[in-house]
């Protein structure tokens, strides 16, 4: 089995109030040193051994878990997890 | 200026009904090879250099960013960036 880690970011550009409100309240909070904040999705996959898991991934990323308009992914597999 | 990295987890055994929704999602979709998935927090904090940035992060996650009840949390601090 294999275990994928999945990174989403938003591209650099867009808008993102919900890290705007992350950097306002960890400054409210009084950590001033906080100068921007970005807030994306993590995801682990659990995958049975497929014949490419890479372009599985890159699949599965492109048509459902990110939106590739505003949207950054990378992906990192680990090999061997026995869950 | 540290650019620092937040991945925040459920807790294991604690149910993940958006994950739950991502792996069925994925299954209906074709994808037969993924067997579980967990979706989680990421986010990216731009800091000033300050005195104890490890300190600081271990504050903000324990006391706005992620749930200790149910959540973990990992991070790392990567040094020098020119934002």
């Amino acid at each position: 089995m294999k275990k994928v880690k999945i990174y989403i970011t938003l591209k650099q550009g867009v808008l993102d109030p919900q890290g705007k409100a992350v950097q306002d309240s960890l400054n409210t909070l009084g950590y001033s040193e906080v100068l921007n904040a970005r807030v994306g999705k993590y995801m682990e996959l659990t995958l049975d051994d497929s014949v490419d898991v890479e372009k599985q991934v890159e699949d599965m990323c492109a048509k459902l878990l990110a939106n590739p308009v505003i949207e950054d992914y990378q992906y990192t597999v680990e090999e061997g997890i026995a869950q």
